[in-house]
């Protein structure tokens, strides 16, 4: 642990071992039900034990969204990894030094003039880059679309280049815009058909296309059919949070990381406490505003985690958090006292665990308190 | 240098060390020209070099905002600090074992709850914690109404359970709301007067109150009298920002962080570009979205920090940015290319600056590039 990362002062990171347990199984019964793998996203985490706990025999490896991620897991044993973004010329060569040290690294490519860059990096340093085409199922960020004939051309370009077409590759990030159940089991379908409709095209031209990778935690969770896709990328369901609660992904209840801190304050006129968690331990994430139930900061709990009526994080300084009801009334009195421990339920884990330097466990079977670090920076 | 922070690789953070130094500079000349001294608050930068640099002999110290940094600039030589978010229980042992050391570590209270915590644990230690007594200037975030007979009375507590009594501290946030000039003169005389009325309410009690500590980096810019008040806390005011800027602050080119990254993509059918900075990179501050101009997630800039015409990041993803125009319109032809490289100004140098690990020096005198490390956790 280190030095910064104080065992029992507040705001600190705490992980409910049993509920990441509990969500990590239900992802995997239901994925292995529809006959896919899970190759789990390690951006949530970015930390080993977690990871461990992910990964089943079955599992083709991971998903990663830094090469500092590449590098700690690699070290860590992971030896087949996915780096799922669009590949940045300037990374090119530290890729071919983590392949060369034995790391199947697959990068992924979304664009013909990336893969201009890549040719000509293959060709010069002799790296067989494994390749993954991004395929656009949503308009959302990036990649090809899945008729595109450009699809096929590329592919030829980088094989004669060295590189090797590992397969094809989408996220549907527009799943996190979707309201109701209805909505999400049509998005999941249409990211497998998507990426499906890619894979096709590819062996058509004659190529293998060994991964037809799809994935993200709201479209796995509501997913009918993954006929064609041979793995499903998920990160946010080690965790859950109030954005996926708000998706009917999860319970609050199954929310498995918050932030503990202390009650520092009382604003009487207004009826509203201050806590030690400002946006420096919640993050500034906001992914709940646009939901149903707008969950400002995070969703106020006692010291055990239960949800404490309807408080929430109304506001955050750097270090500061104001705790006030959801209505924006004053709290009612009797419920938080100064001195007071409370956690808060996040509303992005991804955004939440990366202010921390790593997780402080609770929940685990021996009772003691462990410390599980984290992967920071690039 | 951390293992993860790549000294090529993007993002990274730069900060410009001449455009630093002349904002440090500026700073100075404004508040000394006032008869005042500057506390420098370190929670932006979180890097010694900086608070160094911010740092003159006419200095009595700095302000933190975490045990974490109190321990770090204790180390490297700072002992007079006021740490200045309101004490959590949790924290006394902490701040009296730092005492203990020899770091003047002064605390701030704003509610008669956490004294009677305080008065509590003095006695237990023996401790004479050194306590600033918050005062409530806008309603934005805790403390005393100056006027407040509770302030002596709690004064007088303090000291009978052996605390020293250091002074009165305010913090005007509602500055940061300020959408002109005249708000920003009104808000910082407001700052003032709150804090000069508490000291004097103070001294008629008896107390010596020898600091009167207000400040915030808008109201310090645009002060015209700080009679009475003895020091003025910024931070901000070290790299500038783009809230800043829209406050009349600071000029964009005043702003001495960006994060450097590189063109990733392009999605044709929007006209926009993709890079590898999202928001693990820029933080998911949104500080300009109420302003006159929302900046999105940041300007965007060549290599070399010159804006390009109306380009922000409209978008983020983890490690996504997606940039666009202002309007929404698609980037002109030729403006962006994939593989280029280009710098983001942040909306909130602390919010950005705490995304990473420390900072990629640029405009050194030698040229050559550095790094500073930041303090991080609590």
């Amino acid at each position: 642990m280190p030095a910064t990362d104080h065992k029992t002062t507040t705001p600190r990171l705490l992980l409910d071992v049993r509920k990441m347990q509990h969500n990590i199984e239900r992802m995997d019964t239901r994925i292995r039900g529809l006959e896919a793998a899970i190759r789990p996203h390690v951006k949530t985490c970015k930390s080993i034990e977690p990871a461990r706990r992910m990964v089943r025999e079955a599992s083709p490896g991971i998903t990663v969204s830094t090469l500092a991620e590449a590098e700690y897991f690699f070290r860590h044993g992971f030896t087949d990894q996915i780096y799922a973004v669009g590949i940045a010329s300037g990374k090119l060569d530290r890729v071919a030094g983590l392949i060369a040290e034995g790391l199947t690294l697959r990068i992924i490519i979304d664009h013909a003039s990336t893969s201009g860059h890549v040719c000509g990096r293959a060709m010069r340093l002799g790296c067989s880059f494994p390749v993954l085409l991004e395929i656009d199922a949503d308009g959302q960020r990036g990649g090809f679309a899945p008729d595109d004939p450009a699809l096929t051309l590329l592919a030829q370009t980088l094989e004669r280049s060295g590189c090797t077409i590992a397969g094809v590759l989408t996220h549907m990030g527009a799943s996190y815009h979707c309201r109701d159940r209805a909505c999400l089991v049509e998005a999941a379908e249409r990211e497998r058909r998507a990426v499906v409709e890619a894979a096709e095209a590819l062996r058509r031209a004659g190529f293998e296309c060994p991964i037809v990778s799809a994935g993200s935690t709201p479209t796995a969770r509501f997913v009918e059919n993954l006929d064609g896709v041979t793995e499903m990328r998920v990160g946010t369901h080690v965790f859950m949070d109030l954005v996926m609660a708000g998706l009917g992904v999860c319970e609050v209840d199954d929310i498995a990381i918050s932030v503990l801190c202390e009650v520092i304050g009382h604003r009487e006129h207004s009826g509203e406490f201050l806590v030690d968690a400002g946006w420096m331990a919640l993050s500034r994430d906001r992914g709940t505003a646009d939901q149903e139930i707008d969950q400002g900061y995070g969703v106020v709990c006692d010291e055990k985690g239960k949800p404490i009526e309807d408080l929430i994080v109304r506001a955050t300084n750097q270090e500061h958090g104001i705790v006030a009801r959801r209505d924006g009334g004053p709290v009612p009195d009797g419920l938080v006292e100064i001195g007071q421990r409370l956690r808060i339920l996040p509303n992005h884990a991804c955004a939440t665990a990366a202010q921390h330097a790593g997780y402080h466990l609770v929940g685990t079977e021996s009772g003691d308190e462990d410390w599980w670090p984290r992967v920071q920076g690039w």
